[in-house]
């Protein structure tokens, strides 16, 4: 939906649980705008309610999780894949503009 | 308060009417998280409340109003300048990181 410097702004629907994935030389921010969103990481995990953001630094494995569907907004570098270092049927090779 | 990626994520309070300037090469969003802001442009306005972001576009000539105090999230390249083409008393040359 945006372009921020050389970062897309990204909105997404999420629901349910995504795959652990790293993105090795990307920061991630994570904005939820509707609903509720975990951020799953090794060692703890972030709850973000409407309002609330985080930054995944780059090279931190996170698994994002929706027991019920969120609104969020992502800003990352216009090079990032969503499902990081990881390739499956999740993967969003054409992102569409909005 | 953060960094993503060449961005710096910060935190501010603004009051009241800041100064008309542009950033020739940088991109600069402004979420709010508390209270109302007005960002005029040349021909237009854009208003937010909480929750609400826009992006201002390089080049875009752009004053930040906040009759109350209002918090803001900006995220911007860690080389802008938060005054932009202009210098006054508002410039901030050292950035305090929470």
């Amino acid at each position: 939906m945006g372009e921020l410097n050389d970062s897309y702004v990204k909105v997404a629907k999420l629901k349910g649980e995504f795959v652990w994935h790293h993105h090795p030389d990307e920061d991630e921010l994570f904005l939820v705008i509707k609903g509720h969103l975990t951020v799953k990481l090794r060692d703890r995990e972030i709850n973000l309610d409407e309002g609330e953001f985080a930054i995944v630094p780059r090279g931190t494995e996170h698994l994002p999780v929706a027991p019920d569907e969120v609104h969020v907004v992502l800003i990352e570098p216009k090079s990032t894949c969503n499902t990081g270092n990881i390739t499956d049927s999740r993967t969003i090779a054409n992102l569409q503009r909005l």
